[in-house]
């Protein structure tokens, strides 16, 4: 069968655009024993994946001439493992492609209701929502009480970090960049306060929505937003250090005011999701049923077609995309 | 009875110099009830109080037309209080006097020794030992086989740590600038790795003394020094941010690399001695067990006569004095 698939052709030398990627069709072996097929119907664009386009990182960089590795869920084509059959939903990690083999042991069987569809398991009931649930909750110990910021709070990770924090007694301010975000924000989610980046300094809406200062800051964000809450947190303040997209492809400031740490006794601690996995049914249950009772609402930014891919990653880099952002690729003939 | 004293007169624009100071006689009161009148024989100089000559932090400010907050070891000349009389030695909080009447609840009786003399109480046996053994012990929780680094290690705070994790098991790498104190690191303390500051950068050292990585960073300086343990640090480590000298009377630099923490989970985490009171006593007595082993040593960087108390912190700020700064107020008829 044929499929198509996005692959990185080269690295960003500065910027990263369109150019830094192709779309090839490429012919897909039949699976072995243990594999599945799978036909992805949503695959993942994450902020995380953007500096493993380079190889500076300790993020293991994508390979030059491979199919981007990302989360997609999709449905068995033909099984070659046990007890998954064609027509079984799966999580699974085979990347941009519509159709991808994939190792069963790597992959997870979902079952999609109604009420909450296969995608929720790209964001709320996935990596994003036990993302949010480690920061909070492990890194954090957010109390009842407790004043909390969300950067990125309109993105899949900050949306639960945020509403997971209401749910654990706290005063919860988020921010986001421009209205659409910022307006879902507070009239959607129900923030106690939200910050508009791109209406002018984070600082200073930081200091008058939280006079009393800050318990606990769940950076998604970084540069001009850490040294905000560096400036803004109480004694004993926690600030769980999950992202800092502003360096994501262009050079990272560091917050000149990091000694502050020292007079308030501040922990910064950072945390990956993968150091967690045990926590993740635990987290997926308590999150589904936040979904059920209408406490957690994720919403999606689609991108229709995989040659979407690389524009809904760079939509992404640009603070462009409400909710969890999301490609579906188009489903057709593969005869 | 007349005493001399060195008061703060105004606050520094930009550099820290000696015309911020002036040293002035007062008249001394008599003692009230539950007071002493203490004659100190050593007054410290240490790093922290540099941020307290401004009042942009969260530390309390010297007060402008005071004499200088600092601990202070000497005799008890008269008692208003229960329990000590005149003789008995103190460790008091009564500053950069030569003469002192203090609240006898604030001072604490001490026992020098022909081995362990009253300056003791200012460094090892006092604040800096206790400094010491909580960002050894309970931040950055060191454990055998460790590789540690103390920046600022021929410092009073820094020697006490280098020590304390040398004790437990660690290996330990020492940075300070300059001859006397890289070569009192290496060859008395007998440190595995010692680094100057002031003989390159400090980023390609650290990656040649530790090229498996570091497990903890025990922060004295901030800055450039921070920013390559960012670098050097291994999955897990932590940072225990005890001060940023770096940054004292001058502009901080934050680390561009403040990201390492999400990918490498590093924990940094600031903390001051104040509170960490409760663990003094147990402290203490390791730390007096280390000394009178020899396994244990503090030099003293002595100024005499309590003029030189301001050239004593702007020496310190230079990185000019090895081991703990102490003033010495030269002995002088009080009649």
């Amino acid at each position: 069968m044929i499929s198509r698939e996005v692959q990185l052709v080269r690295r960003p030398a500065g910027t990263v655009d369109e150019s830094l990627f192709r779309v090839v069709e490429v012919d897909v072996p039949a699976p072995q024993d243990g594999e599945l097929l799978v036909r992805s119907v949503a695959l993942s664009a994450d902020p995380s994946m953007i500096p493993r386009l380079s190889v500076d990182t300790y993020a293991p960089a994508f390979v030059l001439g491979e199919a981007i590795e990302s989360r997609a869920v999709g449905q068995v084509v033909e099984s070659r493992a046990e007890g998954l059959a064609a027509g079984d939903w799966v999580v699974h990690g085979g990347g941009w492609r519509e159709l991808a083999v994939v190792d069963a042991a790597t992959a997870r069987q979902i079952h999609p209701s109604a009420d909450i569809g296969p995608e929720a398991s790209l964001h709320a009931l996935g990596a994003s929502g036990l993302t949010a649930a480690v920061g909070i909750d492990v890194v954090a110990q957010v109390q009842p009480g407790d004043v909390v910021w969300v950067s990125a709070a309109a993105g899949s990770v900050g949306l639960v970090a945020a509403q997971l924090a209401q749910a654990r007694g706290a005063r919860v301010i988020g921010s986001a960049g421009g209205r659409e975000k910022t307006a879902y924000l507070s009239e959607e989610v129900g923030l106690d306060a939200v910050l508009d980046h791109r209406e002018g300094g984070i600082a200073d809406q930081l200091a008058a929505a939280a006079p009393e200062g800050l318990d606990v800051y769940f950076d998604n964000v970084g540069g001009d937003h850490l040294t905000a809450a560096l400036d803004q947190l109480k004694v004993g303040g926690r600030i769980a250090a999950c992202g800092m997209i502003s360096g994501y492809g262009r050079p990272q400031t560091g917050p000149a005011n990091i000694a502050n740490v020292i007079i308030r006794r501040i922990r910064l601690e950072g945390f990956l999701v993968t150091d967690h996995l045990d926590r993740a049914p635990a987290v997926e249950a308590e999150l589904r049923e936040l979904m059920t009772g209408g406490r957690l609402r994720v919403p999606v930014t689609a991108f229709d077609g995989i040659e979407q891919a690389p524009a809904a990653l760079l939509s992404l880099l640009r603070g462009g995309n409400l909710g969890k952002t999301i490609v579906r690729p188009v489903q057709r003939s593969t005869a």
